[in-house]
C-alpha cells in the first residue's frame, strides 16, 4: 500500500472516531429528551414526524456535498431511528407481502431496523393500528400504474385514524424477458401507464415491437413467462417470480417517477414548516356543490394540490371529496377556510396535517 | 415546549451539523482513496471487504454507548456504503425472491441502497457473477431449519468463484394462526428444528398442544391456513402469504439463533485480522483418509471450525470435504498446513479467506 493511501486511511479512521463520539452524544441527548418529555407527560410519545422532517430539511439545506442530498437524508433517517430505538421500540404494520414497494417505503421512512408486521389487506393495516398492536401503518395512496388507491381513501370514511406522514418512493421500469435476446422481441406487454412511461425508450430501441396494454404489470410478466418472443415492463420484483430476466433496467423516460404512501396513526402532528393537510368533505349533491366547496379555500389563498371524489357507500347520490391542500391545519388561512367550509358542507374532517415527503 | 427541551434540540442540531461536515469530509477522503488507487492500477477495485471489517471492528471496540454495537455497526455500514456509492455503483445478485432472508442479508451487508438482482436459483447467482453482470452474489450456506445448504457447497466444485465474505442474520420464530385466539390451539405444525428451538416456550404456553413436525415451515403455514385449531411456527414472511396472523413473536428459546450467508465473487480478500478460510479438499477413499487430511492442520495449530463431506458427482467412491479454519491463507500456520496437505490430497483449493461476519 502506498504512503498516500495509508495517510488517507488514517484520516478516515480519525473521522470515524469523531463520528462515533458524536453519534453517542446525540443518543445521550435523545435519552434526555425522552426523560424530559416523560416528566412533563407520562404518556408522551417520542417519535415526532414534524421534528424529523425539520432535521432532514435542515441537513439538505446545509449539505455541501460530495454526498448527495438523498444519501444524507437516508443516513440521518437511520441515525434518528437508532437514537429513537433506545427510547421506544416501534412496530409498523404495512400492506404486505414482504418484497413489495410498501415494505421498501416503510424501511425508507422508519429505518432498516424498525419492527414490521406485513398484513394482507389495506383494511387490516387500519385494524392493526386501531387495535394498538402497532404504532403506525403504511398504505399505498397513489401509484404509477393504478393512480389513486381508492380503497385507501374509502377506509378513512370508516376509520378515525389520522394521516401522520407521507412517503415518496422512486419507481423504476425494467424490460424483462425469458432470454437475454431482447432485441428480437415482437411484443411488449405492460399496464398502459408503464407503456406510456417508457414510450421514448421503446420508440428508440424496439420500434417494431407491438405494445400490448394489459390489466397489470404482474399479468404482463405472467404472459411473457410462456412467450419467448415477448417482453414485459415493470418493477424488478416480478422477474424472479415469473422466471424472467431483467435485460434492461431503469428505462422509464422520466427519472422522477414516484409512488406515494401514507403513514396512518392516531397522532396529531405539529407543523414542520412544509406541510400538507388532507381533508375529507361530504356535501349534498346539489348543483354547484363542488364550486361552493372550493370557494372558501380559494378565497383564503389556500393552495389545493389534489381533489378526488368518491361516491358515498351509505347514502345514494352523496359524494365524498378528498382534498389535499398545502400547509398545516393550524395555519390561519387553512383554519379560516375550514371554518367557512363547515357552514356549507355536511362533513368536514381533517384527515391529518403532516410533513410533505422528503426524498 | 419547555426551555429544557428547546435547549436539548439545539444541542442535537449542533451535533447533526458537525456530523454532516464529517460525513462529507469522509466522502472526500474516499474519493481521494479512489483516485490514488486508480493512479496505481487502472483496474483497481474500491470495495475492500477486509478494510470494511477492520473499520467495523474498531468502531465496536471504541463504542462506549448508549448506542449498541449492533446499531453502530449498522450505521457505519450505511456510511461506508454511501461513500463507496460515489466511486462505483455495485450490483449484487441474490437468491430471491424479494422478501426472503437472503435479501435481508444482502441489504444488511451492502447497505440499503445497493443495486440488487434477485434470481431464482443458487446456480443462477453463480452464473450472474461469473458472467460479470453483477459484482458479487449472496447465497445461503447454513440455516436453522435445513442446516448446511449442500447445493451451495456443490456449486464450488463446478465454479472458480471465491468466497469474499460471510453474513450472519439473527432469525426469529413466530407463532402464527388464522385467529388471534391462539391459547386454544390443539396442534402446532413446524419443521422439527423450529419446534426444538421453541421447546421451552411451548412447554410453558401451549403444554397440551400436539407438536407435529412437517417438511418445512412453509408447509406448516399452508396446513394451518385451513385449520382453525392449529398454529404454525416460522418467520414472519410466511404469515401474509397464507393469510395467518402473527399472534406471538420472537418465541425462540435462544435469542442468538442466526443464519449464515456467503458473499461470492472473484476477488482475493486481504487479511482483516479476524478471518476465516474455507477449503475444498478431495481425497481417495482409502482407509484413514480423513485422518491424514486433518493431521497437517492439527500439527500446525490450525483451528478447524467445521467439516462437511460431500460425495463427488464425477467419480464413484470419491469424496469432497469442505473445511472452515480460523485465520487467513497468508497466515504462516495455514500456509504451512496447506503445503503439507497438498502432498496427500488430490485437490486442495482455497475457496476464500474472508472476514468473519460482524453482527
Amino acid at each position: 500500500m502506498s504512503e498516500r493511501l495509508a495517510a488517507l486511511r488514517e484520516q478516515i479512521d480519525a473521522l470515524d472516531t469523531q463520528m462515533l463520539a458524536l453519534l453517542n452524544e446525540r443518543a445521550r441527548c435523545a435519552e434526555e429528551v425522552a426523560h424530559t418529555k416523560l416528566a412533563e407527560d407520562p404518556n408522551a410519545k417520542f417519535y415526532r414526524p414534524e421534528r424529523e422532517a425539520q432535521i432532514l430539511t435542515r441537513m439538505q439545506a446545509l449539505n455541501a456535498g460530495p454526498l448527495r442530498n438523498e444519501q444524507i437524508t437516508h443516513l440521518f433517517r437511520e441515525i434518528i431511528a437508532s437514537c429513537l430505538a433506545l427510547e421506544e421500540s416501534m412496530r409498523i404494520a404495512y400492506l404486505g407481502p414482504a418484497g413489495t414497494f410498501t415494505q421498501e417505503a416503510t424501511f425508507k421512512h422508519f429505518g432498516m431496523n424498525v419492527g414490521t408486521l406485513p398484513v394482507d389487506s389495506i383494511a387490516q393495516v387500519f385494524r392493526e393500528v386501531e387495535a394498538g398492536r402497532v404504532r403506525y401503518g403504511v398504505v399505498p395512496i397513489e401509484n404509477s400504474t393504478e393512480g389513486v388507491i381508492t380503497h385507501t381513501l374509502d377506509m378513512f370514511t370508516q376509520s378515525d385514524l389520522r394521516i401522520c406522514g407521507e412517503i415518496s418512493l422512486r419507481i423504476h421500469q425494467n424490460l424483462m424477458c425469458r432470454h437475454e435476446n431482447w432485441q428480437g422481441v415482437q411484443k411488449v406487454y405492460a399496464h398502459a401507464q408503464s407503456l406510456a412511461q417508457c414510450r421514448y425508450w421503446l420508440d428508440k430501441h424496439l420500434p417494431h415491437a407491438e405494445r400490448i396494454p394489459v390489466s397489470s404489470n404482474a399479468e404482463a410478466a405472467r404472459l411473457v413467462a410462456n412467450d419467448d418472443e415477448a417482453a414485459a415492463l415493470g418493477s424488478r420484483q416480478a422477474a424472479p417470480i415469473y422466471g424472467l430476466q431483467i435485460v434492461q433496467d431503469s428505462i422509464e423516460d422520466n427519472a422522477n417517477n414516484t409512488t406515494r404512501f401514507l403513514v396512518i396513526g392516531d397522532q396529531m402532528v405539529g407543523a414542520s414548516g412544509n406541510d400538507r393537510t388532507s381533508l375529507l368533505v361530504s356535501t349534498r349533491n346539489r348543483p354547484g356543490s363542488l364550486y361552493h366547496l372550493l370557494k372558501p379555500l380559494a378565497e383564503n389563498g389556500v393552495d389545493m394540490t389534489r381533489i378526488e371524489s368518491r361516491p358515498s357507500r351509505t347514502t345514494n347520490w352523496e359524494y365524498f371529496f378528498f382534498l389535499d391542500v398545502r400547509g398545516h391545519e393550524q395555519d390561519k388561512a387553512i383554519h379560516d377556510a375550514l371554518e367557512k367550509l363547515r357552514q356549507d358542507a355536511e362533513i368536514v374532517r381533517v384527515l391529518g396535517s403532516y410533513p410533505i415527503a422528503i426524498m
